[in-house]
């Protein structure tokens, strides 16, 4: 232990890749995000095609298992989501107890960790008991938000049937009652929307809790407060307060203007991976204009249409997924502070299918970082210290 | 929309890096781990030169500013932290309504993300209220898991003395009594010894959720969640059922092989990063010693080091911080149930650090994956598609 820093480690040929852009950190054959044609695929099915076409339990099924469910499988698979939605009590009772004025997903990422407490299973490591798990994190979570939502109306929360999807049973209890058909495709289109995007922040924060052979309540409530992040989840919020700020088509190019003169960033544009248009802000494009349609007062449209035209013409950049999704979830009845937590209840099928994906050919993720500090400094005991003076400011490297 | 698939993307020419190993995910000044040569360094300090003359809450001090406090400011520091262990009282209420059964490491990461309803500054993100948010949280954390323990142990936690150090209060809380000068020596090393070290996967965790810009009570919360695994701070614990369940010094021998026989991977030994002896093992090792010697019929220190001297013969490998901070902390009263958790309460100082740090220079942590699957499957409406036969098993590329 003498003389510790006689050879002084050298630590300078490293290189380091800052955010991890480009660094291909996991195998998959769950989605694919190709940015540079602006397609996504679900298990190798393009979105394009399942967009409109499937339940969301359709792509849950086909996320997990590699393929679309036949009839029988998607009615099993119904019956099993809506009988796990059912909340353990004490969680119930919690949710029941928050203060008001806490955001959904910071409800909904406590809710999620305290669900491990009460199953049985959480630290079962079985493909199967894993599976099961995913099972419940599935049902459990979109039902955390529609119970809070409920309670915060001063409603019990409704039951789900054991016939219907999950998007349905989701809004019939976020709501307490139903929606009209078109609605309710819109609501399943958002899901499906959502259910997975490459290895995003969110999933890739699953992948590495998982990664440590944690359970997985605790993998998805860590990828729960990843995406209330205002760079990942949170941004569609970040959006609607945008639209709601400029409150009149008129007044989009000022405002634009305004933020990019005070060097502020426009939230719901560009993406780390497309080059090009969001495959699903097309789809939720043309439901924004769709739902908005509706209510011929509604001039939420026109505001997006506006601030998309100006924002590509200044900038070259396109929407992503957040900017539409903001509307859409407006005009589905979705307050503006839930946003982030709808994405995570369709999310939540994409983080599972990951975590067990991970847990099937694991390798610990752990990175390693450049160290740009000192070595060897001389150690002085508590008596002899003083207060340094300031030092010359540090030379950024970027 | 049509034949979207006409230009197959071309996703092979990635590397994936399993485990992200030797990437560069971050640069940082906290701490430095020179695997080549066995040592670790805080903030240019090696920890060879701290531990037995700093006490843990000195070296949190040093984490977060760079250098280590003066007296004046180690006083100051110490009283804020006594203040800020005061937990809400939801949370305290909610800690007592536990499951006795449950692990404490998740009603840790639970009452974590649970602090964050109750700060009203959780979401405000300046320099100023993240350190402050910082404070809280290496304040609140080992004050929940003592708080924890007390409630089982049918007592109403005891209150912390604001002249007192972190590790003090944490003790005293958690065992409703102080321990001797030696045995409170040993608490604060093993917090200071297990406070940092470089790019681990709860750090990296933290440093993943905080790139999002979401709030560091998810960040925190994500990374216990993560410290959570067996094959990250979970292996105290398995390293101590190991013991046990060795029982004799004339088993090892035998229950080692055994392990070996049967291809089981043996807890507390190897590490991704030290190619040599772990320099946190050599003080805990002395530790268990010494702790060990004050019992005449204990015989953990002797099974452990016959363990280390078999594993070491047979398969080159040297023990890591797990391995004899088990004895330690056995011999210190906690039960090996709560082993994870009181490493959490000494690296929450660690992950307030780097997420700071993080936030200081902030991207976004957002790798790729590489897509294994296939491209533009042909949809099948739900009434004709069938259940596929077995698949040719997947070839695996490792």
């Amino acid at each position: 232990m003498e003389n510790p820093t006689a050879n002084k480690p050298q630590d300078t040929e490293k290189m380091v890749v800052r955010g991890l852009e480009g660094v291909v950190a996991a195998e998959t054959r769950i989605s694919y995000v190709d940015g540079a044609q602006g397609q996504l695929y679900y298990q190798g099915y393009n979105i394009h095609q399942l967009a409109e076409r499937v339940s969301y339990d359709e792509v849950v099924h086909l996320l997990w298992n590699g393929d679309l469910p036949t009839r029988k499988q998607l009615n099993e698979l119904r019956a099993q989501l809506a009988a796990e939605m059912k909340l353990p009590e004490p969680v119930y009772k919690w949710i029941k107890s928050v203060p008001r004025s806490t955001p959904p997903i910071t409800v909904l990422r406590t809710a999620t960790s305290m669900l491990g407490i009460f199953d049985p299973e959480a630290d079962e490591m079985t493909p199967e008991a894993n599976l099961r798990k995913a099972l419940r994190l599935v049902a459990k979570v979109p039902c955390i938000v529609a119970t809070l939502h409920s309670f915060r109306h001063g409603r019990e929360p409704g039951k789900p049937d054991p016939a219907k999807g999950l998007a349905h049973n989701f809004i019939h209890i976020f709501h307490g009652g139903d929606l009209d058909r078109e609605m309710e495709t819109a609501v399943d289109l958002l899901f499906v929307l959502h259910a997975d995007h490459g290895m995003n922040a969110s999933t890739f924060t699953a992948r590495v809790i998982s990664s440590t052979l944690a359970d997985m309540y605790g993998a998805v409530s860590g990828a729960i407060a990843s995406l209330k992040g205002p760079l990942h989840g949170g941004a569609n919020q970040k959006v609607m307060e945008m639209i709601e700020d400029i409150e009149h088509p008129g007044y989009v190019d000022l405002y634009i203007e305004g933020l990019m003169n005070d060097k502020q960033r426009i939230m719901g544009f560009g993406h780390r991976v497309y080059r090009t248009e969001d495959p699903r802000g097309v789809h939720l494009k043309r439901w924004s204009k769709k739902l908005c349609a509706r209510d011929e007062f509604c001039q939420l449209y026109e505001i997006s249409k506006l601030i998309e035209k100006k924002v590509k013409e200044a900038k070259g950049i396109n929407p992503n997924v957040d900017f539409y999704s903001a509307t859409v979830q407006h005009m589905l009845g979705f307050t503006k502070i839930y946003f982030p937590s709808v994405f995570a209840c369709g999310r939540v099928s994409g983080w599972t299918a990951h975590i067990l994906e991970q847990l099937a050919d694991n390798r610990l993720i752990r990175p390693t970082s450049k160290y740009l500090g000192e070595y060897g400094r001389t150690f002085l005991p508590l008596g002899k210290r003083e207060i340094p003076k300031a030092k010359p400011a540090k030379k950024k490297t970027h």
